[in-house]
């Protein structure tokens, strides 16, 4: 592409930063090494989703379980399929015998620098409790892929958002 | 969703905003009713795709044609509809006989308030010159959908990026 300026900082919040690079402005998080997304399939056919609030959009957002590499010291420099793994089994209290990496790129090229990075999870097993199972924030979902359409449809009815990571989810669920 | 105070403005960007709601930050972007993506396939089944420079990931990012509706005088309180047919054209030169809304949602809840909307186009007719041909920054790619999965796996290669949206559309492009 075209040579750019530098980046410069025209803001620095706690966990995002306002950026401007030559006529462009971008946001960028602070302190993390990748984002995972997972797409979880059971063995029966399920795609494993979850619900949260996102005040960004001020309401509740039916989204793959996903999350940030490397943004605690816990977490530093920890590979992406391993918070892959952390993250599926912290959000849905499932573990998976196979993660398969299959693709990487911005959600939204135009705005920010995030790169998610995705992977589907075959061989589910609960192996533990999901955040949202009792009174924590996070709903776990699991919907058979040849009802989704329609189950995705109720839920937008009922007011929920779809982050559009799901569809993209969808499309490697269905090819793989 | 829980009770959210009211979102307060950490920094004014020229086009993007950062806001901080309770213990969030998000980033904004100013002046804009919507955001439309076009998912455009042709007679003969190709997808239409474009390719530009997006400072925000530093490189070329093949994507959905798409763009903002509402973000200048001249498409003050634009439909999104008409905005996706706006868009198609300079983007791509392409008319369609038929849009179809699909979806909307946020690409990426937890960082921006963006919300985007997807249309499917079909009647595809060359109408006039895109915005790829000659020296401008947007190359037009016209994709078989059979042939796909390798065509993006080649332009990664080449160290293109592909945007996400890339793949929600094709989902929706063998769906319908």
């Amino acid at each position: 592409m075209e040579r750019l300026p530098e980046p410069q900082t025209l803001a620095d919040g706690k966990f995002i930063r306002l950026v401007r690079r030559g006529k462009w402005e971008y946001a960028s998080r602070k302190g993390i090494s990748g984002i995972v997304a997972i797409v979880a399939v059971t063995d029966d056919g399920k795609l494993v989703l979850v619900e949260q609030d996102r005040a960004p959009v001020g309401g509740r957002v039916i989204e793959l379980p996903a999350g940030l590499a490397g943004d605690d010291k816990a977490h530093h420099g920890e590979e992406l399929a391993s918070a892959a793994r952390r993250e599926l089994l912290e959000e849905t209290g499932y573990e998976a015998a196979r993660f398969e990496r299959v693709a990487e790129g911005p959600p939204s090229a135009g705005m920010t620098d995030e790169i998610i990075t995705f992977f589907v999870a075959r061989g589910l097993r609960k192996a533990g409790e999901a955040k949202g199972d009792g009174s924590e924030d996070i709903a776990v979902h699991e919907v058979p892929l040849g009802e989704i359409d329609r189950w995705l449809a109720d839920r937008k009815q009922e007011g929920r958002r779809i982050d559009l990571k799901v569809y993209a989810g969808l499309y490697f669920a269905r090819r793989s």
